[in-house]
């Protein structure tokens, strides 16, 4: 253990350093295609090396090679966080290398991930009594829970959405042989109620804060007429779902307590280190119709339904652990000033924007992703943007919204300041004066 | 970053004792359903707790939880390890946070995890040019094979495998809505080639150590019947595909070089914190055929082909920092070492069994699983199993074998010693006095 002890030092001193200069590093990577491959050797050493030298190639030859996900000027997709605590429990979870295939290979793996589940759902507003478990990201859930509707709904393999849904439902449509029914967004984007059509719909997939805009569908009455078709919602707020731990923003969300299943990512907005995906549903019984197998090798005595049982996999990593020290650390008040924060820096943003000549913002703004652009033509738009990111001194993404190119500002590292966000949108004066 | 560098050392000394202390514990959790969860409030806290209420709880609260998958007397299912390497570089993947949604957003994840990769392949004997990737578990990349191989084979829609094929086949091809045809096994527990029929298949899983008894499905004739009818050969090698580092042991991997698609679990038998499913192909367009969206919020001027477009996650974790980490602090001298010892020590187990009157090995021990059983009827061996396991000084668990039930006694685990086997046979023995 001595030198898990050294070498372990030597890890935890690599990481802190690397969170203290991470600001100062370019943002997005500039290497070619090819160049981190090319830097590495073609095959495995012969014999040991020590720690130290995978310490050392992760300077010298990874480095370059990596989008910092954890710069404070990271804006790009959803900007995430993974915090301190949640690092320190992958340590331990690493540690401790739980796999979850059913209860008594590890009790403590699944009783955690049910608590912590209800600790969200509580957080967030959600009803008590939903069955919670663990995903590792929102394209997983979205198989989980289309799966669970087409097998409760013989013959109807239709499933609805918007035009703006995250490209995982037509990933899972495709996978289940479901046909994928697109709704058009009416003017901020949102999936248009009166244009859905439940006709041989096994299930509906509404969105609380679309990727392209985080444009939020009327849930309330999606859930109405889902409802009515007996047909299965599944309210994807991978993104938006950890603002609901603030009650002055549940507005947003009505409706969504209605849904059959719910998928939340943690690891996007809730300080939580890739992966971990909140999945539950008050259906978990058309779960386990649906995924539900146990062999003889997994038969027990105790009388107790595995997590496994809910989904995909047969193994599940101790990420519990990890949500659980976040959640604790942070507590209900950290959270909330954490994502109070994280809003006041998108709606500072946004001003400058509107302020600006030349600049547009271009949808409404529930949240902390800001879409705007720069008067001119796509094709100018994308090189302002292309310029930006080549700066090192931001990252930013795009979408297409209305047939045009859009700049979409994310913010949601929890290392953000007001400074970053400025810094960014002098960046973009800047860049945008000399094209 | 102080209190980081401060939590960081107190997790660490927790991770390095809990190391040299997991011996001492009981190695199956001994609680009872529910006993965790009633320990635990009921609610997250309302303000920020220190990270040292976590390690305190996770010592108070979750230990008795735990199943202890790092004991060197763990012998249940397939024996694991998280090794030290592997731990250590799970730290760095969360302060990283890298989320490879696609190239850009972390070339070094890709190209990291494609190198690695082919690293592995070499390692374990592997034909160049296959290309690989890494998934959360077998049971994804069974969805992914089959549901590679249904889109291959239009109209086909039957999965041809062997009656102890790992239940993940069943489960996949449920999901895929795919008809199972199981084949029978031999009197060794192999698929019988002479019962395979192929009319309406699009895939074959062919297993080279079935999870029951590490039976070896007979691949040569099986691949070359495939490769007749057109008919894709996914090879499960999830856990005995780590043991191909060994030259000696190539000859039971025959044929695996013909497989459409492969897969081996280093977070099984490689020392490679859970999670790690190493998966490689030969058809990567049939996969992107299967799994290829990109939207335009992830459209992108370089000319790559992103790892999302060969599986159903789009978000994945860097988990081919830990796989390089590895691979590099053994070398392929260090991986051959721990294979054969466990090697070693499961045929000194299985002789002791052969040598003992009243007791029977009860299948050939290809790899480090011993099947045996006591003389006696199937619930005198399952209350021994009980017994020995209700112990805490081992975890062993059964299976069943031509109708009767088996105990299974696996070697993985890299810190295990002749005198923790020793002590497990003289717990059975014990025990089976007592009964």
């Amino acid at each position: 253990m001595s030198s898990f002890r050294d070498d372990g030092a030597a890890a935890l001193e690599w990481a802190a350093s690397y969170l203290e200069r991470v600001r100062e590093l370019p943002v997005l990577s500039r290497v070619e295609p090819g160049a981190i491959r090319a830097a590495l050797p073609e095959r495995a050493p012969e014999t040991a090396e020590p720690f130290s030298a995978v310490l050392r190639d992760l300077d010298d030859v990874l480095l370059p090679g990596l989008t910092h996900w954890q710069s404070p000027r990271y804006f790009a997709y959803f900007a995430t966080t993974a915090s301190e605590p949640g690092i320190l429990a992958e340590l331990l979870v690493a540690a401790l290398n739980q796999v979850g295939i059913l209860w008594r290979a590890s009790p403590a793996l699944q009783e955690l991930e049910e608590v912590t589940l209800e600790w969200l759902a509580d957080l967030l507003g959600l009803p008590a009594g939903m069955h919670g478990h663990i995903e590792d990201t929102a394209s997983t859930g979205l198989v989980t829970a289309l799966a669970a509707a087409r097998a409760a709904s013989p013959g109807k393999r239709v499933v609805v959405c918007s035009e703006h849904t995250h490209s995982s439902t037509a990933k899972a449509a495709r996978l289940l042989e479901l046909e994928l029914r697109p709704v058009p967004g009416d003017r901020h984007h949102a999936m248009r109620a009166d244009e859905v059509d439940l006709r041989d719909a096994c299930a509906l997939v509404a969105t609380i804060g679309t990727t392209s805009s985080t444009a939020i569908d009327p849930v309330p009455q999606l859930a109405e007429l889902c409802a009515e078709a007996g047909v299965w919602l599944h309210v994807d707020a991978a993104y938006a779902g950890s603002a609901a731990v603030c009650p002055e923003l549940r507005h947003l969300f009505a409706g969504w307590e209605r849904a059959d299943s719910i998928g939340v990512n943690p690891h996007k907005w809730l300080f939580t280190p890739m992966d971990c995906s909140a999945f539950w549903s008050r259906r978990p019984d058309d779960l386990r119709a649906a995924f539900s197998l146990v062999p003889e090798y997994l038969r027990v005595s105790e009388d107790v339904v595995s997590l496994s049982e809910y989904g995909v996999p047969l193994g599940r990593r101790f990420r519990a652990l990890k949500l659980w020290a976040v959640l604790r650390c942070y507590g209900r008040e950290g959270l909330q000033a954490v994502i109070r924060e994280h809003l006041g820096l998108a709606a500072l943003f946004e001003q400058w924007v509107r302020d600006a000549p030349g600049w547009e913002v271009v949808a409404p703004r529930p949240f902390s992703l800001v879409c705007f652009r720069r008067e001119g033509t796509d094709e100018e738009n994308e090189a302002l943007l292309e310029r930006v990111n080549a700066s090192g001194e931001a990252f930013l993404s795009h979408t297409r919204l209305d047939g045009r190119l859009v700049l979409r500002l994310a913010i949601g590292n929890a290392r953000t300041t007001e400074d970053d966000v400025r810094h960014a949108w002098e960046l973009l004066r800047r860049e945008a004066g000399s094209g």
